[in-house]
């Protein structure tokens, strides 16, 4: 099958033919049709330190999927061939004190899928049964092809109080971008956004900003919209140092700021006043809570309140991966996706 | 002035001339605008046996009210002659350990005003300035004299986890009304309503309800909208003992019961099969969440996706207080208020 | 291998030798060393209405265990031979909505060992590796084989806020004698136990109750610990329908009953003054949290500050299971355990 | 009257001749028996960067204190002649969005005695009566003198979830001594707590550490405790940046830090790895829930298995300030008091 491969320890990717995976009897085989191309994507592409000391080439690479299923496992007794499913891309070891408490998204014995085993820019991949969601049939293989940063919007979002919540979103890439739409569905009285970049800020409003504006505006918004006060709930989604320490700054008391967005490298804080004296709860953010962020995703998709399509904003071939990789290094692109079968 | 008086221990209200409320030093006092009728009321009106054990006439009827300040007692620092204000109309010690840890609305020493002391269904009347909530300039006299029956609709949906939620809400009183809209400004995925009037159903579907139904109806919009399993989430607006066991059966095991709706006397349940097996919780609503709950409302009406107007019906000046009880009693009406000054 | 049996669809067990189970490849075998009598089993043994309607004959009985692994199915990769361990015996489908979302005690698919399917009064039982729990070397089989009951009494205490907090427990069988040493491991600031009878009574002072009284004491304990408010929380751990009004009555306004015990069928509730107006909390207690539960008993015990073993008043070889349901019975025992092997 | 004054803006106290301050109203006068000296006083004393900057002598100095009501403002009805108290020091405005919503620990308005207004170095105090916390008789007035800083370890421990739970404490002050005992009483698994003081630690041991070590061995502690996972909580309580970066790496995936130390100054972070792909949430502590800690503290008391008592070392008459603040300056000290009357 075609497939695209992180090959060597160096930039780049390769349009590769290789082999059908092949299914244990607990897997699944999956024709993809839609997949999402991520951030993270970017680094392995990049070949950068993260990538060179987390991922050992060759692998297909590639997490966020959507597709049909075209061969089940013996021991599969809930997934059958033609269900139109996605797919958590966190392989957990289910076992382990966090996963048998509620905590799989932090397990520690984790595999990523196109990271740390073969991913989907393919035309098939096998996935664990447990790992599998289904789609309504509402659902196109677009929106299925995204849920994982969508769920990574939902996991940020509603681990805080959303409903009559003032929020300030940092960050509109296309995370961010859904966590706009996941607060207005949920009742948010205040959304303010913000981002460097115009085309984003542009979908921000789309998708339900009250506010979007430049940064360098953001103090202003919020402290106009809370009287001074500060947000409820800030989700943190650029990993800017900047912007974290926005975040801190236009809290309120008490508040609550949420952190999904990944600082490149370490940066200065004073504890004291940016968090202890602010009585601030902070959240780190890491993937999807399995499987409670898929059924919120499932049940927001069905409430017709939620509407994650304007974020796609390019589609690509497989072939042109480079131009896929490209469109998100602008900084223009909404959410980037293959299209594949 | 003008006021709506129990005057008697028996039937009925009467329009009386008495004297205007004088404030104490930490009291405001209020020009009355609009007030709400309650059901309350009318088992006052009619002098029922929860009347007869409670109330001890004479007093002012009325509790749900919006007006302007026109005195402002020596110790007031926060409010002001003009401001534009309800009122929590259950005034509470809050120096007792329930009122210094956060549950003011079970304090054990609560006067309610039109029941315990004077009410609102007068041109004026003394609130303590604890009490007081400001009015968004944009909120009508209207919405605002309807917050205390909303604050119960808040109250008992958003102790619930509504974003995402399937929710079925047991009677379209106005509670049950504001409940529904409340419920989809806060994403919730599916809102099943049910009633046996068809004019409290329509306005169901007005604030939001995607399936409003008559209670015999309701068992199978359910099942179909939550694939058999039952809703998260019930809120018991009616009281009526076949809606309560309707609640216990309709809610997915591991649900929420939030009973506000009040039966009338005892009933049968069987704790075992309604409520231990399926391993769920009923909460009791209580009026308001001092003052967490006013605090929410302000934020949905800011929102802008949660409009209680439409739940209004019925428009009375005070003297027509016969008419106004009439058309609660009727069970097709909505809101009732009256119209004051 | 001996086994103790429902043998036919009428009143009594039977000692048989039965084949010994033969395991899947997902399963492992045990060879049961200690073995909790269960008021469950006493059900099946009178084949009462309930278990009439429930269960199949013939199968093994019995479903709280310990032991050790002498046999590993070909998938199991974390439990091993030797393995000293106890196990959940809801086996649940792990698939479901409620499975996937941290809900399995309420699975729907749930199938309860020595109810639903065979159990673990006999030489050996084959469990699904999912269910196995680990015991620490120090944990004995005896403590071990009575992990079911313990966990009831965890689930429904730390399902509550207990540091601090003042707690009624009403019912002193097994289950609530666990759940006072609990609540006196956790924290709370008083515990008043109630029990008709006296040898139970003695039973939680020993465990840690700062009063053990009958409910007829109960109101004057409960009114003189708490200023006259009530508990905090109580544990309603007899299915009594004057403890479970009792419950209601004594729980302080805006607290929590926790319902454990099952009545034997409806009774009338005043939902309206033994509920709503007192603004309480009401949660229905199924089995144990999977496994949240589990790692809070390991917990507990690894602490030293929670000791069930006085718990145990009653030992038997298997054979002497009429004896072993005769204990149960008479209302004096705390636990009642088998020793197998 | 007597009293401890912070006279000049420049380092030291002066013990001078003051009047007797005159209650309002609202307010009760108290005699002041014990005081608490505290980490903020030396900062006072010192005149540090801090002090300089908040606070404008001169004022009497001190905020941690019981004593005996002496007088009674004609607006108090809770609050007697001859009842034994101790007061929260923070003086909120009762009236902003965060007092209204169960915030006053974090009200923006906050003024604090000893630091923003007169203290307790002093024979007598005035309090609003809204701030005093009645003592049970059991409760000597050296306890009530430490409750503001008890309340500190209240908060602190009690907004984790503690039962069962494996606890480092990083810092054995008195906050984290008395945090030791909380968490003792309120059931923890395993508490670990680290100081580089060898008097400290033999302090923590006494409060019921179940491993007492310099920080240098707490990560080989916490690993071998927790089968190397890490702690479910941790409670920085040192402020100092080695013991905050420990806290990261020795808190578990999806874990919990609690920060109340306060570090002197910026300190370099690594958000990634310390934090959000750790998914941990981290909480800023600011003074005592207003009055759910104060509640905590009696009904720990009452309880009978916490005793603060041992963490007080150091006792002095208001004369000997100089050396109480020696005393904590040693880095040896528990708790210091002054005995005043």
């Amino acid at each position: 099958m075609k497939a695209l491969v992180k090959e060597v320890a160096g930039p780049g990717f390769a349009m590769k033919d290789v082999p059908e995976p092949r299914i244990r009897d607990d897997e699944v085989l999956i024709r993809v049709r839609r997949a999402g191309v991520c951030g993270t994507d970017v680094h392995i592409y990049d070949w950068d330190a993260w990538a060179q000391g987390r991922c050992r080439p060759p692998f297909v690479v590639g997490h966020e999927f959507a597709g049909d299923v075209v061969q089940v496992g013996s021991l599969v007794t809930d997934v059958h061939e033609g269900d139109r499913v996605t797919a958590e891309g966190h392989i957990v070891d289910g076992r382990c004190l966090l996963c048998r408490t509620g905590n799989s998204h932090v397990c520690p014995h984790t595999k990523i899928i196109g990271v740390d085993r073969d991913g989907c820019f393919a035309e098939y991949i096998a996935m664990p049964a447990t790992n599998v969601w289904h789609l309504d049939d509402a659902i196109s293989f677009d929106i299925g092809g995204i849920h994982d940063p969508m769920g990574n919007a939902f996991h940020t979002a509603l681990t805080a109080e959303i409903p009559g919540a003032t929020v300030l979103i940092t960050g509109c890439g296309p995370i961010g971008l859904f966590a706009v739409g996941i607060c207005k569905a949920a009742g948010a009285s205040r959304i303010i956004a913000s981002d460097v970049n115009e085309t984003r800020l542009a979908l921000a409003r789309q998708m339900g900003a009250h506010h979007a504006v430049h940064p360098q505006q953001a103090s202003e918004a919020v402290k106009r919209e809370t009287d001074g006060l500060g947000v409820d709930v800030v989700l943190e989604m650029s990993g800017v140092p900047a912007a974290i320490h926005q975040a801190f700054e236009l809290v309120r008391v008490g508040g609550r700021v949420q952190m999904l967005g990944i600082p490149a490298k370490p940066m200065d804080v004073n504890f004291a006043t940016e968090v202890i004296f602010k009585g601030i709860t902070i959240y780190g953010v890491v993937g999807r809570r399995m499987y409670d962020t898929w059924h919120q995703m499932t049940r927001f998709l069905r409430s017709g309140m939620f509407d994650p399509a304007p974020v796609i904003t390019h589609r690509f071939p497989l072939e042109q991966f480079d131009e896929a990789i490209g469109a998100i290094k602008s900084g223009e692109a909404g959410k980037v996706i293959f299209e594949i079968a």
